[in-house]
């Protein structure tokens, strides 16, 4: 045995270490596997070390929320210099960590609410960023390089044992446990409450080593919930586009839509404005979505066979259990959501994208990340990226890469198919902001950052479809840079992208198909009204569900 | 209610009777979960429907062999036109399947030994093959549209309750396991052995319907092993230009090998040919990689810092354990590989992939395909194609993405990482046949099968370097169809397409270390001997080991 041979051994030894030391700090605080409330912070005083890596379950909708603020409580004197790696920085306790040096270095996808005071915090130099990932890349690092020491995770129930039953906002936590409990980590379970018997076992008792019950459920946010009564009739027409210009042209069959009001008025559109144009049983069949609640009144007409699910939607457990049939649920009948499994149905198993931005370049580049916030991208880039290992051919999939590739030679002349990969976005969006721009703020925000490349969303090279309220343009179509880029001016309505477009060649890029109007799509704007809506309202969809659908406070007025 | 509106209800109610059906086939053969080996084919017949589709686990590795069998077993009359989805079509039984009539259409990913047989199947319309697939979109498929109505899968072990363990080899397991328990389906599981208590748990018993002890343990191939005595000095040579003029030169430190004695010898050059040009700990520090026996001296002298693996590998057990610092394992101690999640790891926190291919074209397109066998290519495509969706940055990926991208503009200029995908091939393979040809089998084979692509193993597009006896091709250099053209005519040999390079252009593109020899690289091809190999036997491998390597008796000669 030499210097260079490593001494083996060390990771048992270490969790024994940790194992012992939480023992002596949790005399008479424990039974088996369970810890008192109390104790959380002297378990986690006890089990980690300066510099450790550790993944708080910051996710996109539940969060450890006790687990946060217990870690925010620590003495800093002895656990500091933390690498947080977390899928979501959504509480103030997850900065926190960092102001008070708990925390030095972060791994992460979205800070979607905390985006502001990262970049703060970034500038003066508080939070050493490692990288911005979408969800399935952070998973996949957590089994290679970035394997959590300790796991902070929560779940709805725990048994005597410490059998967790996670609810239907599984979402992370299967990924996390198990990327941590089998490369001798700790993991440590925040519950809302203990049961005798669980509804089911998400999550085997012997891949968890300490249980703690939370004073209060763990926050979940509704994120994925839209008003019908604030859709637009812009949308309404946007949506219209979309159906007929888009899914109705391809045949899409399986698919995501991204969060916002425009794909909202979309799932509003099926039992209607589809259904009308005989679309039933020939797009939108099967689904990596959230359970929308705009998705009620398709489902209740028939159109949809199946949804794997992220993540779940507070206010639906009911009509989940109700509507089993076509959501993933245990014999418990709630949700099993799986935000890795539904990741990776996004990248290959579905057609198309579709989703929103706040700006787009002459390149079609397309990104939300604006000046002075950092936020990440959470599962856009994964699922708004041509999935170049798909194999299984659809229709939908060969018509996207027969237009990619048709009259091009070598290597990009090899057929493949393509994903549909749609940036819906009306011109203006709030406060007159353009969403067509010369130059992306993600450019100044990565020298701002001193970031390796700007932080772009989704890469013009993938994207197939813009679509505004002016039109859509097929950007498969376009065979050279110039064409591209008139495409995109010839959409961008009044912004001053879109005014200082080269009108004849936008209009011979029309005659090509390559940029359809309504007109174009035999759409008349003035159809495009709110009565076209399945549900005009968040009582709508209560009724649509039957009364199943229960709405959190915050959306309701009667 | 009208016509149009869906019956709710169906899934459940279609479980309660195909589970009131098993009840009364097994009255008096069932305890529980567990029914009696005997009664196999009676629980197949009573819960199986025509039509359904069935998952049976054919994994790369391990089989669910008894299952498998007793399937084949049925009544035809009874159980009819099954849609089986599987990974891998590994034993006869597989195909058996179809010839009977039991089962109709087939989704899979991968068919290596029956590859010859299932095309003569399809040829004669004993099968409907509905695509060929990527392991990790096949999973997704499972959660989309592939969803199966019974999965038959197996384990090592289950207890009294009838809670899994898998052993090393978890592999498909949980993937299957949860979309087919979550979607109102059955499942079946054969296992090895009952046990009072598990070593751990792999799948909870609430996931799980039936247990079936196997008269005895299922088949495992260990397909990895690879002897180093069968190690050409060829080979030797392009290992030492792999590590040399690629691992070094992008500092790749994240990593997935294809199965073979191409990268076996790389694994073997790690701690000799490596370590003498200072890069320990500079390159190849984590893996995605089934525990191969070939990477033990280079874990042994302290190279590798962690590897999660896909399945594991017959004779390995005893080292994982007492290496459990690198491998991902168990509370018990013994490995849980995730073909899933290791297959993310490799699609997206890996930065290269180096594997090898029966053929290439002169866009370097690549393919296994070949006249009369349709295989499908199982991990290759997804970790073989760029991740577009991966956002966080490492130098490799930079440097890769950089030299993709320079000088180029509009959309394909915008700066962005890039995986490093490598082509690692002998200009002739066995029998003479040559690697590098002007067109694919596989457009002969699309043609024969009514293929809708010709199967491409990883498009030219995708790949990064080509790397032959003669030299290494950096495609990512080219700048046209022709230069890409020249590139992989430069590195051909003695190939008719080698044979028929524009002499100038080759040398042109050498100054320009587009193409690099051997002599380019400081490697002079007398050094490649196999005294680099850090072990030149198996016997070699087992000392490395300390005797914890035990190789399967076919490995075996002493």
């Amino acid at each position: 045995m030499n210097a260079a041979t490593p001494a083996w051994g060390l990771r048992a030894a270490q969790r024994a270490e940790r194992l012992a030391r939480a023992a002596r700090a949790l005399d008479g605080q424990r039974q088996g596997r369970h810890v008192a409330t109390g104790a959380a912070v002297q378990l986690l005083e006890a089990v980690l070390e300066p510099g450790d890596r550790v993944c708080l379950e910051g996710n996109n909708q539940k969060q450890a929320d006790f687990l946060a603020r217990a870690l925010t409580q620590v003495n800093p004197q002895r656990v500091h210099g933390l690498h947080m790696v977390q899928s979501v920085l959504a509480l103030p306790e997850h900065l926190d960590l960092f102001e008070t040096g708990i925390a030095r270095r972060l791994d992460f996808s979205f800070s979607g609410p905390q985006g502001a005071r990262l970049a703060k915090l970034v500038a003066g130099g508080g939070i050493e960023i490692g990288a911005i990932h979408t969800y399935l890349e952070l998973f996949a690092r957590y089994f290679v390089d970035l394997t959590p020491k300790v796991a902070l995770v929560t779940a709805q129930a725990a048994d005597a044992q410490g059998n967790l039953y996670t609810g239907p906002n599984t979402e992370d936590t299967p990924a996390i446990v198990e990327a941590t409990a089998f490369s001798g980590g700790l993991v440590i379970a925040q519950v809302n409450e203990v049961l005798d018997t669980l509804p089911r076992i998400d999550i085997p008792a012997d891949w968890v080593d300490f249980v703690i019950p939370a004073p209060r459920p763990n926050l979940v946010e509704p994120l994925f919930t839209r008003d019908p009564a604030q859709i637009s009739e812009i949308q309404v027409l946007m949506a219209m586009m979309a159906i007929k210009g888009i899914y109705a042209e391809y045949g899409v069959q399986r698919l995501n839509h991204g969060i916002g009001f425009d794909t909202a008025a979309i799932e509003l559109l099926l039992p209607t404005y589809a259904e009308s144009l005989g679309l039933k049983g020939r797009i939108c069949r099967h689904w990596a979505l959230n359970p929308h609640p705009a998705l009620i009144p398709a489902i209740e007409a028939g159109w949809v066979e199946s949804i794997h699910s992220f993540g779940s939607e507070l206010g639906m457990e009911d009509y989940i259990r109700a509507r089993a049939d076509v959501f993933f649920t245990g014999a418990d009948g709630s949700l099993r959501s799986n935000r890795a499994f539904c990741q990776a149905a996004g990248h290959y198993a579905c057609d198309l994208f579709i989703g929103s931005t706040l700006q787009i370049d002459l390149q079609g580049n397309s990104s939300t990340a604006t000046l002075g916030r950092i936020t990440g991208f959470g599962g856009a880039p994964n699922m708004g990226a041509d999935a170049r290992g798909r194999r299984h051919a659809s229709p939908a999939w060969l018509k996207a890469g027969g237009e990619a590739r048709a009259g091009r030679l070598g290597a990009a002349g090899t057929p493949r198919g393509q994903k549909l990969v749609v940036q819906m976005v009306e011109t203006f969006r709030e406060h007159m902001q353009p969403a067509f721009v010369e130059r992306l703020d993600a450019w100044t925000l990565q020298e701002q950052a001193g970031m390796a490349l700007p932080p772009i969303m989704i890469y013009g090279e993938d994207v197939s479809h813009i679509l505004t309220e002016e039109g859509i343009a097929n950007l498969l179509l376009c065979r050279s840079d110039e064409e591209r880029e008139q495409a995109i001016r010839g959409v961008a309505g009044y912004t001053a992208v879109g005014l200082a477009r080269d009108a004849r060649m936008v209009e011979n890029l029309r005659d090509r198909g390559v940029i359809r109007r309504p007109a174009d799509l035999g759409i008349d704007p003035r159809d495009a009204t709110r009565n076209l809506l399945a549900a005009r309202s968040m009582r709508d969809l209560v009724r649509a569900s039957d009364g199943r659908y229960a709405p959190p406070r915050r959306f309701r007025n009667w």
